[in-house]
């Protein structure tokens, strides 16, 4: 399925709200693709990212899992949109031990009000590697209001 | 219901893996109530822990949440036993605008292999205020193995 | 919390819906309680509603969650409204081998487009039983046209 | 991926399993493809089966995306195996109106006491429709004894 963004510019201003997002700093997780439906981010193992075993917590697989969905989602909405997200699921299906994860969203089912998500979260070492968890997202979807003002 | 711990030293147990946290510190999370099927934790906003308005971020809600579940099921355990989530699912309820924070979770049905627990996370100013997230958790028990030697 | 209903007629009207479905006459299913912002459902076991071992299946333990969810949604919308489940999550946490069975919903989250519902399933013998299931449901709420005629 | 059996018989262990679930002959189900990590379950469309508008029931959908999850997960284990399902999420993402419906589940995590299966439900008219649900479920795997002796 091939889906087109109504937002000429969707690719720098998901990086600008990316950018804004002071998690992502203090995670060190950066955008790696961003394309109408369909956002990748990828983080290195970090010892300040642990569990009490030493693999990365659950908690930041799910950050940059959850960032993907909304981003994903974000992706094919108009200028001047944002996104929140209404819940997930994630399931963990491996100890996270790799230097670095990938999480890859895609759109399953874009709405007007609400759009349906998918995450994979990968570990990464000299390739892609084990599949670390699945996440199922509901967004919600803000749009501009019909007559606000371009800023 | 009353459920008794069948570890002595629940208390420093979690205390202790907790502490083994790398991201525990990286989000000054903190433990505030270890009781049997009980456990509470807390964190403060921070400008570093943030989406792209500002709130605190959808993934650390989850992360404290998800630890208060993991350390309500490891608080039912015999000593030497460690705990892993398997999936749970989260609803952010409302924005996250508050200067303080509380994940409050408890033991629904405590197993053998698997329980479930649910956690409820709160703003908090003067007092508990909103509820702004809800999360269901199934965690898988690791018991000791029966022979294992008190190390 | 103390909720009410904005619709006078809500009790009338959710029977009414609920009489519409054709899966309730197929599953021997009746409210038994109908407040604002609560619903409860029953249902007898039977030999026709059961997985391979003889329980009741979860696929009907997830009928009566779900309905008691929407309407427990429903019932605090005002007249002419529809809701639509988003989503549901659902931890079956026993076996459920009863007489009869009771689901038991109420809002945590009323909302203006979404609710948010937390429904637990009981076997009932001679009174309530054991909690077989609960559910974490994500409710879409379709409120009537501002100028729609009343019909 | 490809999967293999541990079960020279798992057709035929899956079909009657399925036969002895009395929900199935209730809601007119039939198992219509069973390969190693992978079951498709069909139904048709019922007046018997439907919601307050008429379209068919999320308790009905659910209902054969939760049994294709089951036997795709049973399909891997050795013979005299049974499943359980520990919880699930489905997003419903469509009005479930067509004339008939199929489930399609895939192991995505084969496990040792638990796996990890998805499931897609889709209208069918002519040829496979619009995709109505999608789950993400956890089943618990009930392996036979180690001796246990053959039936």
């Amino acid at each position: 399925m091939t889906i087109e963004s109504s937002n000429p510019n969707f690719v720098r201003d998901i990086q600008e709200s990316f950018a804004r997002q002071g998690l992502n700093a203090t995670l060190g997780a950066s955008l790696t693709l961003v394309e109408p439906g369909q956002v990748h981010i990828e983080i290195d193992f970090s010892p300040h990212l642990t569990q009490q075993n030493g693999y990365l917590h659950a908690g930041v697989i799910t950050s940059i899992a959850d960032n993907a969905c909304g981003y994903a989602a974000l992706s094919l909405l108009p200028a001047r949109s944002d996104v929140l997200a209404v819940e997930f699921k994630i399931n963990l299906l491996a100890p996270a031990r790799a230097p670095r994860f990938e999480a890859r969203a895609r759109v399953i089912r874009p709405g007007r009000t609400l759009s349906v998500v998918q995450a994979d979260v990968y570990g990464i070492d000299q390739g892609l590697g084990e599949m670390v968890a699945t996440m199922l997202q509901t967004v919600y979807l803000k749009r501009p209001a019909p007559n606000s003002k371009m800023t």
